[in-house]
């Protein structure tokens, strides 16, 4: 027996056997425009949920503690139960998207170090940015477990900047979420993907990611393939 | 032979003899909405001029550097010439404002921990909020003086909460910029008035600030006349 127990904008959570365990079916959702704009886009959840896989297992390889535990077919993985955080952790490594306008920059403008931005998940109030400061002020987080979640955060950019520069691609920014585990431990959880992450073939500045959707610039799955083909050739 | 050296929504700076001095005279400017709404209100300089003075002359002999040097006449002052920092440091005891409706909260909901947000100042942009990280990233300021500007910003708000208590007014939030003087030192600078502060009586909650104006509640100036009349009392 397996039971529906949420569904998010591209995943849909049930339950197990093991009440420890819930089971993550990836959908063919695509979202954009603060979840205005909502297509399937055929084969996504398939190939998101591969890619995800692959980066989940290299991250838990490399002393990152996170939710996956495997994957089960093509579109669904299990995932250890986690209380989310309801906060975004984003980390840009070039100026581009929310960033890039807030500021004027150029687009891949270099920015000196690592930037960690976090996001209020709270769809009423369109996600906004939240400050440590804020975010402490407004007690929804402990101040060393914020501080854990940007330092996981540079940590996971740390390998995967690494793991994209051996397939030719640029990690532009990503989004992370984490939750708490039933030891009451912080650990990497939701998903990265081509919709979480900006992905530059690092000859053509081509993107390899959501941008091609959000942007309405073509077919965005020959670059989430293009993902998955040369994750396969490295990992 | 004085020269305008600059002009800003609320005062004009001019030379003086001495080199590293300014003159600055308080307008009657007032304004809200980014810019939008600007208006002249009888008297609001003076009362201004005067009431900055008097919080900047006891930030002085209260152990924080200030540009502020002596009060010259009812609508000028005479500011140690700094260059500015181009960030606005806001310092919340209490929700409200832009903090209010970008999180949801109720008005003057309290706060665990005084908050420290910044403002990258561009009126292009329209003053966009900053984390410390984006700003190091950006390479905006380096990260010790942006420390400092916290720590000086959480001193400030420590020293000036105690001072209004006893004016029986709550500090509920409020604005400061910095600058650079000619020793390579951060030293406090502009101006601390009911234009940059939300202050309300303890007894009945009502605005003595610029939050009249901006909610077009009625006349302002009864308000700032009251601060001004219980600095006089307190200081």
């Amino acid at each position: 027996m397996t039971t529906l127990v949420a569904s998010g904008k591209t995943k849909e959570l049930y339950t197990t056997d093991d009440s420890s365990v819930l089971r993550v079916h990836y959908t063919d959702h695509t979202t954009a425009g603060d979840g205005l704009r909502n297509e399937l886009i055929e084969n996504k959840g398939a190939v998101n949920n591969e890619i995800s896989s692959m980066i989940f297992t290299y991250l838990n390889e490399n002393g990152v503690a996170t939710h996956f535990i495997e994957r089960v077919n093509e579109t669904d993985q299990l995932n250890k139960k986690v209380e989310m955080i309801p906060l975004e952790v984003v980390i840009r490594n070039f100026a581009a998207g929310h960033f890039q306008k807030r500021f004027g920059t150029d687009y891949l403008q270099t920015l000196k170090e690592p930037v960690v931005e976090f996001f209020y998940k709270d769809n009423d109030l369109h996600d906004p940015i939240v400050t440590k400061s804020d975010a402490i002020g407004l007690d929804l987080i402990e101040s060393d477990k914020l501080a854990q979640l940007e330092d996981d955060g540079l940590k996971v950019n740390q390998i995967l900047t690494q793991l994209f520069d051996k397939m030719n691609v640029t990690l532009v920014d990503f989004k992370l979420e984490f939750g708490i585990n039933e030891d009451g431990e912080i650990i990497l959880a939701d998903e990265i993907s081509p919709d979480s992450c900006r992905l530059l073939d690092k000859d053509t500045n081509e993107s390899l990611d959501k941008d091609v959707f959000r942007k309405e610039a073509g077919d965005m799955m020959p670059g989430y393939l293009e993902i998955l083909n040369r994750l396969r050739a490295a990992i």
